[in-house]
């Protein structure tokens, strides 16, 4: 019962997508020619491919994203699977249950696919040792989020042609933002260049080994570049003496029309979402004709569908 | 794959369901039509008809509603729809996301169906103007609430023979009420005559504009009325000096069977519930045998189901 | 429309689970039949068996459990029911709707399925005399939780062939254990013999009408038993003076591998989760190769499975 596999989907060889760390840039690309084919299911009118037909898919969110869960959610019931989400706030995680216990039970009930968000850095990895299925880290503290990455790669492409030769700024709250960090190990794999753009409060401190350009400046920052990233501002992940307000904030790191004219003129800007406006982007660019903010979330929801695919074609017994 | 569209469904000639305003009769005839048909489907083994196969419908809830909630899931889901709810505790609204910008990811995301109920009267309609998809008001503010009213006349139609032609008395709390005013518009464009009966401060400052008759006594109120149609008193809406005592408000407000007494030997009783037992209605009414309050109910669903098969049939690419 | 229908679950003659009070033996060992064979089906890569498709399961939660909720949405969706979760949180009961008003509220939605679980023992069955449809206790208040008692009877069948002429010790917080009286009933009504090892404050004042053999001794309790079934500390559940210290706890209670050598040599250890580890288990012990706890979850979802196969053999118009 298999039918509908994809030949791109058997090339791709892991069982889990915890990081873009350790893809092969060959691996990325199945992904992203995946990801286009499934942009095509979600724009019929029935929009279904029976790929995971009879598969039990659960999303475990240790940390709320309606958004991200939502996009999951879909990807998996387009592809024919049994979603079932659970929220941490009725979990057993409040009865002091550990995250291995949590994780053992949910594979006692034979998911095939385990969509999990947690705080912590590296507890998705954790996670994934202990289970018999695959798991996807849909974003895990701060250090990665893969799928975010490659929609963001996968939105690039379709409006550039191929990321490779590009230049892409990201600016903003790198320091706790796990997007960037997926982003820059994507982008770099795929020989883009990567700028980022930042206050140094923002940078994290081994800014110096991400294999990035450093900018504390927008303007220069953003001079002659395809793409510009603008990042949320994590202001409730900030702690201690440095909380910028907001009017500062965008006087110096918002993206405006002013500071977006440095780039190149067919330069295209880009949010994960979702947006404080007025705060790290003016209004009218997040709603302005270069903006592909909109688009980022329908590409979510394919790229989704294509890791999801991708892994299935590896799941045991298939 | 749009089989099983219905004829009734294609002569429907809008794109969202905002309210009862802009609806002809005819067309409120053939949503009460469709109704009939799918109290049938409910009432089967087999709770399914394939008309939003493969198509995705998205709750969107920003005011917990259980019940109607419910009511849309079920209904989405008997008509095959991939049904996804999403309510504000856990979204991006707590992130400080805008409405606009919610809309526009979930219209993203590509669904078919959006079912929106928001605290404030006019967001559904704001919401629907952004979207591509097909928009149900499932209650915003003390506006509309559209659904309710097609369920209360297609549970009066199917006990009645018809609308046009009945006295129906509104009780209780009008002011807060988008039930009562949704109910004023349909009842009076299928040509009932409609009553309300209440405390002037339970009034709205329009009362005179609403094409009803006003009457501050249940038993003159009453007096010979086909239908009596309880609304909840909305406590946790009433602010500032006048929050009436239960006890009070039972006694001269509240249905009991001497009040009852004053409407026809067949008058019949509605609730759109939750209901506060022993506040505006004595419990014995409500269980008794002139009490419509759980068929209301089992019509919710069907009139949602008809509501969603009608909107479908104008989808694009259909 | 109801192909797959089982013989085994024909033979199952209740409309309602309300409890293992009441079952004949074979009503039992029918029910663990079928989900002997619905363990199969979730080993299978397409987890499905038709038998619910187009019934509604709706699952009411007036306390929070996600391993049980989840286990029974797996259950039914693998069943092919359209599953609805309803939970307390956001629910009419805030708004002061009585549980009888909420019964009769869902049953109007046509449900197949009813599966509740209640913080007050008896409600289950107050609301299952209102409905229309099956229901099932997911568990209420100290009174029962069947579910969890066949799974247990499940796994330990599966391991020691049959559950007559067993010894089987339940150990720790047995006097807020709904697990702990359901057990009971089904193992003295299979011809196990049962012991209860606790502290005295912990043991119901109705022990000696149990039908149990009670110890307040770990040691001599284990002393040759079969099966070792430990019970989460409630202490949540515990008020007044008696809130035992967690290290004390586990000094005179917790299961180590020094108690745990008083019991038989191929003795099995059970503990229905989430555990509380170094309180009434010792870690090594919960991940040690005599322990059944993971299969305990497994078997959860397979008992779930045959317990809606069974009641929808009795549904009406099947």
């Amino acid at each position: 019962m298999t039918a509908h596999t994809n030949d791109n989907a058997a090339s791709f060889p892991h069982r889990h997508l915890l990081g873009i760390e350790g893809l092969q840039p060959s691996e990325i690309l199945t992904l992203l020619d995946l990801a286009d084919q499934a942009v095509e299911v979600s724009r019929q009118v029935e929009k279904k491919k029976a790929v995971l037909r009879g598969r039990t898919q659960i999303n475990l969110f240790f940390e709320a994203s309606t958004r991200t869960q939502s996009s999951f959610e879909l990807a998996g019931k387009r592809l024919g699977a049994d979603v079932m989400n659970m929220s941490v706030a009725s979990s057993s995680v409040k009865k002091g249950e550990t995250l291995i216990d949590t994780a053992a039970t949910l594979n006692a009930m034979h998911p095939d696919l385990l969509v999990v968000r947690h705080h912590a850095a590296g507890a998705v990895k954790l996670l994934a040792d202990k289970v018999g299925c695959s798991v996807v880290n849909a974003g895990d503290g701060a250090h990665e989020h893969p799928t975010q990455a490659l929609l963001d790669a996968l939105t690039m492409r379709r409006h550039k042609g191929q990321i490779a030769g590009l230049t892409v700024a990201i600016c903003g709250d790198i320091r706790h933002s796990r997007v960037a960090r997926s982003n820059f190990l994507l982008l770099n794999a795929l020989g883009a260049r990567v700028r980022v753009v930042a206050p140094r409060t923002l940078l994290p401190a081994s800014v110096d080994r991400l294999g990035v350009d450093v900018y504390t400046d927008m303007r220069t920052g953003l001079k002659d570049v395809d793409i510009v990233m603008m990042l949320r501002l994590q202001r409730e992940r900030m702690s201690g003496a440095f909380v910028p307000s907001v009017r500062e904030y965008f006087r110096y790191w918002g993206l405006d029309a002013e500071k977006l004219s440095y780039a190149k003129d067919d330069a295209l800007v880009m949010h994960p979402g979702p947006m404080n406006r007025g705060v790290e982007i003016d209004p009218e660019i997040a709603d302005g004709p270069r903006s592909l903010i909109r688009e980022q979330v329908e590409m979510g929801v394919a790229v989704r569908m294509a890791v999801l695919e991708a892994l299935a074609a590896h799941l045991p017994n298939n």
